[in-house]
């Protein structure tokens, strides 16, 4: 960085991680409330210019990488973990690709999302704002720290970002190239500040910095999220991974192959990630002519269907499922089924074992669609088509933070404008109350 | 209630706090559940049909409260505590005449607030859902439980409402009739749940109740917020009272009668409010000609001047204002007057001393106003009117449940509008993810 930043260095040394925390938690206070003033079209050069720069800076990033991978293998850490971790030049040009997708996208900042004139002539105004400062803790993949940083300068938010320990490396080179072009482009300093330090008593120092850090964002697994949340004196937004389910209603006869096709892709298409499907549910009355060929469409694409008493009476293949089963996101190819009596008895057991993720209805009857989409208590619910498609991208809502499962504030995929908050803007002329 | 409840009551008595929070929560989770599909109409009916009831039942409503007010005497509580305690028959009719304005407000479940078709032919839709269980916990007055319950039914929530100990025989005679009247509209069961039992372990209980209790507002004074966020593990939306600030522009020389009336109304209009005017800030260039005669009016109307130093050399009858000042909210007589060089010196006291709730510019100066109004970080922002314009009912939103002092979820005046969340609705005719 900069010479003062190596001078700071030095002073460093001798500072707790508390006092490090605190420093961080001012400075991205004071670099938030700059961004809050810096114009949108400013703010669109800082996310090309960091595009460019994460293209020049190839060789430097991976070269930061490889010592990573390297401690990575001494460590012995598992092969899927190395390679979440792995940059390569194509993976860095979709990072690249990425930041400048961000900087097309619509300015969040400024739109008025309602207005109205009262009888006296104020005019009142509710118009989007930055929030200010966003902490974003999250595992090894390097692409968060861009995607991230460019999200948050979209809405002129100042961000702290924490990555894992093991892409330490990678992460500092890709924040100082961030970094450098964001002041370049002339950003506050410090609109964009990455911790390398490993110490996780920063952490601890950054989750109580209320008043100063407006949100908190983790991503990554369970455990990470549930160690922030009890720690964290400041908003926590949560993206739990998904127990997702499709339900085959007794109006999905006439759509036969429309409901083994949804199944089949919500499960097999690609079933690590937290919008696949964990739980089919068939009412009673469409589970004999449907139950059995989309099991075996399931078994056949390699899914091991574990069901209850009513599923193995239709399909023996299916093992015993138990009730850790309809509470379990295999992110695997499993799948449990269970044969329900009603809507209303899909509905209760989606509300009981879900995770307010996404849930599917497949029916051609209107009243059984309205009843589904208003009865469970998730984020999105998709009529007739694939859980896979709970996604920002494609919903057209451009890059996504991660998908909320919390109901405050941001629910379901979560964009630039879900990193903005509100204010009201009353505009008189002498008015007073009486 | 009904004779399931008074054999419940029976098994009570033997339940610890842990099983009796447990419960209310279990039945509010439920409720909320049942609540988001009762139709709007349903909901509207209930509301004219509580407003009506609290007229009905006038006369048991106001012995249970006779009851509270001697308890009071016999404690001694302060005089205004027993004003804020007190019914009487012109104060139950308006708590009767607000639930009948909210039943006349829009619904806003339901709602659409954003939409678009995608390349793929998937429609997108977000819509306005109930947020499903929300606990209020408020001190004395008992107005908040009709308004709290009205609103909840009004966004499809469930409730459990929680007054302080000193109102307890009202809010469970209020509880009663509204209870009974929900219920023969045909609310679900336990739609409004009255917590009467005064043990704090039961509050504790609610509040750890992550999962089933979806959101907690705490309605009073900073002690009983502080305590409410301190001990809970559900998100809180905190409606701190409000360090509020008027800054006098260099450029209102123009308006100066214009500006000492916003200054007089925002101070002494109703001082013991939490959008009334804490702070004056002058504008240097303005100070010399507004100061002394804002001041004075101030003064006149019975307002003690606290200043700094170049205010005290304008106006020698003020009293020397302490660093403490800057950060009083007086609600009362008193006001803190501060000579500043410039409008980001302004905005940089108001970020640094204030509680993010409402300032307010006097100003003839376009671009003044906007650096003021993007730069001040505060949820309502005043523009040439009075900082008592901060309300609900001013803003045409109906009905207020507070007004929030966070950035997550709600900011500023929070109507029934602020107490959904949002739910995507993905429509398809079979689409499938690539």
């Amino acid at each position: 960085m900069s010479s003062s930043a190596s001078s700071d260095k030095n002073r460093n040394e001798c500072r707790s991680p508390a006092d490090l925390a605190a420093r961080l938690a001012d400075r991205a206070r004071r670099a938030g409330l700059a961004m809050a003033q810096v114009p949108g079209r400013v703010r669109t050069d800082a996310l090309v210019r960091m595009a460019d720069a994460l293209r020049r800076d190839a060789d430097a990033i991976l070269s930061a990488n490889a010592r990573d991978l390297a401690d990575a293998q001494a460590a012995e850490l598992s092969a899927a973990m190395v390679d979440r971790l792995r940059l390569d030049p194509t993976r860095l040009e979709k990072m690249a690709a990425s930041v400048e997708q961000i900087a097309r996208q619509d300015d969040p900042v400024g739109q008025t999302v309602w207005s109205t004139v009262r009888p006296n002539g104020l005019r009142i105004e509710r118009r989007r704002v930055p929030l200010g400062a966003v902490l974003i803790i999250f595992e090894s993949r390097p692409n968060v720290t861009s995607d991230a940083a460019a999200l948050c300068i979209r809405s002129a938010n100042a961000c702290i970002l924490r990555g894992g320990k093991e892409a330490i490396h990678t992460n500092a080179a890709v924040g100082l190239t961030l970094g450098d072009a964001a002041r370049a482009a002339g950003l506050p300093e410090f609109a964009v500040q990455v911790v390398t330090d490993p110490d996780r008593a920063i952490v601890t120092g950054l989750l109580s910095a209320e008043g100063k850090i407006d949100l908190v964002i983790p991503r990554g697994g369970e455990s990470l999220i549930r160690a922030v949340v009890q720690q964290s004196r400041i908003p926590v937004i949560k993206h739990y991974t998904g127990n997702c389910h499709v339900y085959v209603d007794a109006a999905a006869a006439g759509i036969a192959d429309m409901a083994q096709a949804i199944c089949v892709n919500a499960k097999v298409q690609r079933p690590g990630v937290c919008n696949a499907a964990e739980t089919i549910l068939f009412h009673r009355d469409a589970a004999p002519a449907l139950l059995p060929r989309i099991c075996r469409a399931l078994a056949d694409a390699g899914v091991e269907v574990r069901g209850c008493d009513r599923t193995r009476e239709l399909f023996p293949v299916a093992v015993a499922a138990t009730e850790a089963d309809w509470r379990t996101e295999y992110l695997d190819l499993i799948v449990a089924v269970r044969v329900v009596d009603s809507l209303a008895d899909a509905v209760d057991h989606i509300n009981t074992y879900g995770s307010s993720h996404t849930e599917a209805i497949v029916t051609s009857d209107l009243f059984a669609a309205d009843a589904f989409v208003a009865g469970v208590d998730s984020g999105n619910v998709m009529v007739n088509c694939s859980t896979r498609f709970s996604d920002g991208g494609e919903y057209g809502l451009g890059a996504e933070i991660g998908i909320s499962t919390d109901k405050l504030h941001a629910r379901g995929p979560m964009g630039a404008a879900d990193l903005t908050t509100t204010k009201y803007i009353v505009t008189g002329a002498g008015q007073l109350r009486q």
